[in-house]
């Protein structure tokens, strides 16, 4: 198994993970924790492999994807009454599973096309694609939206993948070192609150407002 | 006509009249209504068609299903005011499409892939991916969030139809059997609050105390 | 190059302007700017391509696309403190992205299967999606709601554009033909508040009045 796979497994945990843990935000039942784990976990794969013409997906290939999935939720629907701070966690796997997932969408993206705009976009839409949905479906604000640093992890997950790539180096030292640079540019913005410069006039006013 | 085709259509009508009825909350023009109808009606068989690379989707190989969709939304905005609950009647309806869709999508995704776990994922996104589309798009708050069964119903259904068929069952036995097992959970949990053990613990806290 | 690739590409730019102008209304980041421009841009596009089966979508297969919506982007996000209105300008440029993608949609649709109902649907489906897309995830209230004109349009535009070639006209009048029926349908709600006679009963009561 190379660190590729085992990325892209792990991915598919913490982001089902989190799914689950916004299940248990909400208080739903077992089959709604099922549910939001599985969409979350498998949802910026599903649109990497659609975007791609790479059908059937990838989870309606290889079974064992649903099955993390599920047996994910069902650990987090009877335990996560005794961590202590859920949203917390949610965030801190959501970086994880941004990490994994940025690499292994570049590197679908990279195989499929050997383009390395296409790469890094498909890194991005499949890291982040999971979490759009699952904040949507469970109306939370949306991780998309946060003043710290988000789209710009995958961002330079993703190139730093392509990068690596292009310099000869080896597809798991490559892998490994991407993961690094999403995951501690993500934490950062957890930990530390790093923000990107944002754009500075008054905001918007209300859609109503101004026709 | 098998049963599985009739259940086919009259689930795409019943989901069309849910999003006319959705569109007349939100009193939407007649495009609005025919907006609404057919991305509920196709919305959750799409999804399907391009997991499974089953592709182009259905109602571009088949028109009768834009058509048949076009048509309820028609009927549903001259006739709609008549109606005393509009959204009771979009309940019960959305219930029949369900149980139609949950056993037209575990029967695709066990025809295209022979596996019984697919079969059951893709029972369960065909019959809920409309709902969520028109509910999301209108503003109402998403069925699957509400307290009362409603993705259990798919899940059962779906099941219901792979364990039918892999007992040798008939096929139009099997969908009817799936049919009443999907409509029979949903009817009992809108008519008698049917609910699923939920978590336990205290609701989550707002993302922003706990950061 | 055809008028068809031209409105191709203006719709593109438009409508990631849009998605930039919606990023810069939200106060974002460059990255934030980029991504929403990106999504609103190539958004309604990827679902025609996904839809009729055209993959890898357009995006991979000419990388100009992404160059187009990053390029639109970064000069928005530099320049947009100086607007006065930002959304008055976002609703317009979506004005003409609508009517662009309209034709470029039904174009696509009508080459791909022959069929007048799926030329219109999919030119309706071209040039809504990707500002659904921007609406929601900037949690905006979608233009597709508003009482003025707006599916109509890109449903007369794509009509326009099927009628024009079934009558044997050249490509590129018929493009130009349809774009300026859409494009002054939509204006003219803009600049005049044309609405459709909507639906004239009651709103419907929130859900939980009725169950």
């Amino acid at each position: 198994m190379t660190i590729l796979d085992w990325l892209d497994h792990v991915g598919v945990a913490v982001f089902a993970a989190t799914g689950a843990l916004a299940a248990s935000r909400k208080q739903l039942d077992l089959i709604g924790f099922l549910f939001l784990a599985c969409l979350t976990g498998i949802g910026g794969g599903t649109l990497r492999d659609l975007i791609l013409g790479l059908t059937p997906v990838f989870w309606v290939r290889e079974h064992v994807y649903i099955l993390i999935c599920s047996s994910v939720a069902v650990i987090i629907f009877f335990t996560a009454h005794r961590l202590e701070s859920r949203y917390r966690l949610l965030l801190w796997l959501d970086a994880a599973g941004l990490a994994g997932f940025c690499v292994m969408g570049a590197a679908t993206g990279l195989t499929a096309t050997g383009s390395a705009v296409i790469a890094i976009v498909t890194g991005i839409l499949t890291s982040t694609f999971g979490g759009i949905l699952r904040d949507m479906l469970s109306s939370e604000p949306s991780v998309l939206m946060r003043r710290e640093i988000y789209v710009t992890a995958a961002l330079l997950g993703s190139s730093a993948y392509v990068l690596a790539m292009r310099l000869g180096l080896d597809a798991n030292v490559a892998s490994g070192i991407a993961f690094a640079v999403a995951f501690v540019t993500r934490g950062g913005a957890l930990r530390y609150g790093w923000t990107m410069p944002s754009y500075k006039s008054a905001p918007g006013r209300p859609p109503e407002d101004v026709m």
